[in-house]
């Protein structure tokens, strides 16, 4: 950083945009221009333009980029809202603060919250190049992270990101570890919840390890990608959602730290708590409840590991202010008889049409249901009241709500009529 | 992995050749182009041009890059002697088997010599990303590597780099392990050596932490660039080199692993020892003395850090068949009056003509000096050995045939005659 101080002048640059996308923010120089401004490869730059910026990283180029002119891969100018032939002005930046705070991370130290809130946003800023992310994420894998931490972590991804706050309450949420093939429950779980009066703006994820996941399912018959707005809007009409947790802004230093674990084949464990209760504090969840589904094969192979996760969970779930529930189910093998995204939605659909097929599916949605009726201490039967709302085509009449308000159909004004029925 | 297999082909496609560096290997392929061969970002391709191939990582882009072309960045294009509208080929390939060993490294597991062998392989091949090589420096940093490791880990760096096999020896060797400032004692040191008869073609860094390197004071006033060849040809006639060590490709991992460790500002201990070693086994060293500056603000801050670099140098050097000596010498302060390359390079000049001042200098530069010239048996008094040779003017006669021999005057046949004589 020393080198910089002499020449921290801010440049005007003619802007060439490139639609490539590599993750990163980079910029490419003239070697010319980066000489002048004391700038070495992988340096950062403040780039900006009318009151928006980025941190971006520095490129070199002999002859690609002509001196004043300035590279900009697509993801940059999208943020910066520069087109090619803009005029954008650059200054030498140092390092960011969370470098020394992951180089203490790696040394061994505990974090302090103002530490994972300052790495934290370093990394929704992008001001962190790979190789600094990286090493952020392989020293909490290795070294772990304390409880304290997890919390810290947990809610400086809430801050970092967008939230929702409903006027009413309680909000409900439910959360599966994952791992388990045929895992269609939450298309049935969620009506259920619904029709018993219960406020659940679900979010959930797609395939990781699986052969789909439940906004996979969901996606071969109707849209899952919701904006907050959106999720929020018809959650107050309906009592819930189903929607594709990547598709918004919930947490979004997750999806940034999800792009260097998968390359690794890690997820670090206080990460993994960390990214599935930051998303359900971010929609203001008080009450949740998760499914461990444990057995060979899983992400959870044995019971200790079980009692270990829903341990951590409960915990942090009351550091967090959520009370936290957790079924472990048997997930040895799978749940009903499809595995696949348009099979698995027409097995969860039947059932919902009263269908008492696959049994298994039908016993461990009302099962988990159940647990949330109870929780909500609408019942200490909760399975029966599940079944009983099942049975009663109260849960088949919200999932169509949910279909028909998440639909593009339903955006365009028409009567939403599934192929299907 | 699984879903290349299906798609395994190879595809033409014609080749775009951008001037930029970025330090990884990348390629650009169009969406529908990588879609089809089922590649997502961040995957690996083998790129290929009448026998030559390197492994590259995939960017994609929609606009800038035509189906059935593809964008190759500078380093990428001359290590396949592409130019701008070849024809390549391209195949998708799996990940590198050293992700896996990697992975292994992070869970705390020792890795074997093969294992070793194939990180190194890979490192050197350019296979991995910044996101594997990072995670790799990394959990080395934190896990630590155990003597068999560093050991393997240098035999690897050597076996992945050029070599110099010199018809006659012993060879003779000098390093510091920095970190003191004004130590320009190696000017000294091995115009000693050589005029004792001795052979010794010596490697020296640049700057890294301090204000310059051996190289950067030589580099003043002769060249100091040079390939594996001229270091063997100018050392087998007159007897050494003073070579910077980056110019050659002794130990290359070496340099790509330092790319990512520097943004960091971590130096693994068994990395550096491997580093310092691989490059001594690479010209064949049979001894070596090691200087080991020790005092506030070095490297080595206090002597039970110093013993513990002198004992695992030592044995290192057992394990690799080189005898290595070590002195602990006092960096506490700067070595003599001038600090900056030119001012220390006149210093050294000037000492080797006779002049007994800085006496810090010449004390420590016949110090060292006269431990080598203890360890090849030439006498059991080695400082006054090596005082004597100072003072006889036949270090400076080494001196100038270095000068002579390194310097592009040299080559173009004018008789040297530096312009400070």
């Amino acid at each position: 950083m020393e080198r910089h101080k002499e020449k921290m002048e801010m440049l005007t640059f003619k802007a060439d945009v490139k639609d490539i996308d590599s993750g990163e923010f980079f910029v490419t120089l003239n070697n010319k221009d980066a000489e002048e401004m004391g700038l070495l490869e992988h340096d950062r730059v403040k780039v900006s333009k009318e009151g928006k910026s980025i941190t971006a990283i520095v490129q070199k180029s002999m002859s690609l980029v002509k001196p004043h002119n300035v590279t900009i891969l697509t993801r940059g100018a999208m943020a910066l809202d520069v087109k090619n032939g803009d005029d954008v002005l650059i200054s030498p930046t140092g390092k960011p603060r969370s470098v020394g705070i992951i180089k203490a991370k790696m040394d061994g130290k505990t974090l302090t919250s103002e530490e994972m809130r300052i790495v934290v946003n370093d990394i929704v800023e992008r001001r962190l190049s790979y190789i600094e992310l990286t090493a952020y994420v392989v020293a909490n894998y290795i070294n772990g992270m304390n409880m304290q931490e997890i919390k810290d972590l947990t809610l400086a991804m809430v801050e970092t990101g967008e939230t929702i706050d409903f006027a009413t309450g309680p909000i409900f949420d439910f959360h599966s570890v994952g791992g388990s093939p045929g895992n269609k429950v939450t298309l049935i779980v969620v009506p259920i919840i619904m029709a018993a009066g219960l406020i659940i703006p679900k979010t959930s994820s797609r395939a990781i390890s699986s052969a789909c996941g439940t906004a996979d399912i969901l996606e071969t018959i109707c849209n899952v990608t919701l904006s907050t707005e959106e999720i929020k809007s018809i959650t107050q009409k309906i009592g819930g959602t189903i929607a594709w947790g990547g598709g918004v802004e919930l947490a979004p230093a997750d999806d940034l730290i999800i792009h260097v674990e998968y390359p690794l084949g890690i997820d670090p464990y206080g990460q993994l708590l960390a990214s599935v209760m930051a998303k359900k504090k971010a929609v203001g969840a008080n009450y949740m409840l998760l499914d461990i589904p444990m057995g060979p094969g899983t992400k959870v192979p044995d019971e200790k590991l079980a009692r270990r996760y829903a341990r951590d969970f409960i915990e942090l779930g009351e550091m967090l202010g959520i009370k936290v529930e957790c079924a472990i189910t048997y997930g040895g093998q799978p749940v009903g008889h499809g595995i696949g995204p348009a099979i698995e939605a027409r097995e969860a659909l039947a059932i919902l049409e009263g269908s008492t097929t696959p049994n298994s599916v039908v016993m461990k949605s009302t099962h988990l249901a159940g647990i949330i009726l109870e929780m909500a201490g609408l019942t200490n039967r909760g399975q029966e009241m599940a079944m009983d709302i099942l049975r009663s085509g109260k849960a088949l009449e919200k999932f169509r709500l949910i279909l028909k308000h998440q639909c593009w159909i339903s955006i365009t004004g028409r009567i939403f009529e599934p192929a299907w029925t």
